[in-house]
């Protein structure tokens, strides 16, 4: 027999511990090429809320059917095996989901290297909150030394990991949490700024906090947070969206369009460039247009208006949506 | 004497003619080193109604003083030139304004090349329409071979270039306009499909028209229409932002926070980028992650919970934001 915890109903809104249940579950017997584990950890993370809705964030993905034991990665100790390469006493890593025990097959189910400590590393920052944040600041957001790099949810897992590889890499880090214990927290695990978004004058506090503006936004909340934290960034900034935790709990104070949009760019993996000609159009533009122009592969219309007096209206009437292809005035 | 277009009173919403006046000018002498130009042809481009409120793109550039001449792109002749390389009967393009002449220095003028046709193709597919849609389709989108784009705003300058830019590398072009007269000149030009934003269900017919989810959109105005086009990309789809139109003119539809986001990507030239870490984490993070957490130059604080019955408090309470660093369940 085993415990575990599975969906008892969806949440309304906030999570209530209620809406989860425990329940035993007998344990089937060890199969050929599986193993039977003890687990001994269990990482309990923000972004498990997204499959607890029925549509999960905003209608990309599927929820969890009722009933279901809620997923999660958890370090076990093999205590039988019948496949190659385990044996009893080992450590190891995986999906296994909120549970006491489990018998399971070894795909994905990762040996833990004893030399690196404690088996819990594997649920931190050599586990999912560790790479999550490694891919965001160094892949995505390519972070380079002498930048500046606002972190939000700075206190989790996840925005710590990030705020120091920030530092590992030669730029401020400068931290968004909730109050003043866990800012001090932030700023004892080597960020430069932390700012309280509890705190009245947050928005301007952050602004202040990064002189000339941030390069960098690693964004783990969205929604109002988000917001100051694009107000604070300079031209050219660049956005690691990582998650959207004030968006998870349903629908409340983030239900319009503009928590439709984050759920939509969060759900696709979109990457999105706001960009102005003038500083990025590279030098083969001209040339190849007017090749493509030449051989008649381009060709726009034109409505042709004449006459100075006749520009305020076509202006006018091209904000509306009137005209079509280049408008050009005509002078004498 | 000469004739310019300058702004009369701030527009209220959409803009009307009347904001705008025609005055007389005098036009002093040509200086050395300067050329008078006969304006022929006036380029007028949606993005100039940024600059008529105060504090454009909400707040993020000022706007044009009052009675001050509209900006934007013209071709002149040279009618009296003191300066070098350029004579009498020449055609050049420049910033020049919303005038019917103009003295002026010749930096940031560029001479024509009679062999291109039509001195207009300057104010269109050789000028900043053209080399705003090859900068967004192809350095910013990176359009492929056998992808599918969305252009909005497909009737327009830009946006029929962006489309045929499309076609020219090899992919799919699908037009957003307005009307069914304009989605038929826009499938004239080599679209191979046209969505009308007016007509009902377009959210739908835009879905279906990108079948397995889009790869770009190629965003000219932002708003509902843009809400559409991210709904039909696919998983990692790209987004270049190049205008918002639909933001333009004042605080109408998108005065909410929507409007403010988009208008802050826009002003800032953001590149935001939502990823999946499981898609697209590099192989050296775990070593990296590895050596780091040896060395001591990573550590985060954990939150260990006793026990499986503990886990959905714990789960609940993390979520309204009271863990700190890796929350942790412990089993026995």
């Amino acid at each position: 027999m085993t415990c575990e915890v599975v969906l008892a109903r969806r949440p309304q809104g906030a999570l209530q511990a209620s809406d989860l249940r425990l329940q035993a579950q007998s344990l089937p017997a060890c199969g050929e090429g599986e193993i039977r584990l003890a687990i001994r950890y269990l990482s309990i993370d923000p972004f498990t809320r997204i499959f607890l809705d029925e549509q999960a964030l905003g209608g990309a993905m599927q929820g969890l059917p009722l009933g279901s034991v809620l997923p999660g990665a958890a370090v076990g100790e093999v205590v039988e095996s019948r496949a190659d390469g385990f044996s009893p006493g080992d450590m190891v890593e995986g999906r296994f989901g909120w549970r006491e025990a489990i018998v399971t097959g070894t795909d994905g189910v990762r040996r833990l290297d004893p030399a690196l400590g404690s088996p819990r590393a594997a649920l931190g920052i050599l586990g999912l909150p560790g790479t999550t944040a490694y891919t965001g600041m160094i892949t995505v957001a390519g972070i380079q030394a002498g930048e500046t790099a606002i972190i939000s949810s700075a206190a989790g897992a996840v925005g710590l990991t990030a705020g120091q590889i920030a530092k590992i890499r030669g730029a401020r880090a400068v931290g968004i949490a909730g109050g003043p214990e866990k800012c001090a927290m932030v700023l004892d695990h080597g960020f430069d700024a932390c700012v309280d978004y509890k705190a009245p004058g947050f928005e301007q506090a952050l602004v202040d906090a990064c002189p000339g503006g941030a390069q960098v936004y690693f964004d783990n909340v969205g929604g109002q947070v988000a917001m100051a934290a694009y107000a604070a960034l300079g031209r050219g900034g660049r956005v690691a969206l990582c998650g959207l935790l004030s968006l998870y709990q349903g629908e409340g104070g983030e239900a319009g369009d503009l928590g439709r949009f984050m759920r939509l760019i969060m759900s696709r993996g979109l990457r999105i460039q706001a960009y102005g000609t003038v500083q990025i159009c590279p030098p083969e533009a001209l040339p190849d247009l007017s090749r493509w122009l030449k051989d008649g592969a381009i060709h726009i219309p034109e409505t042709v208006v004449d006459g100075l007096a006749a520009a305020p209206q076509a202006f006018a009437d091209m904000l509306t949506g009137s005209a079509q292809g280049k408008l050009i005035l005509k002078l004498p």
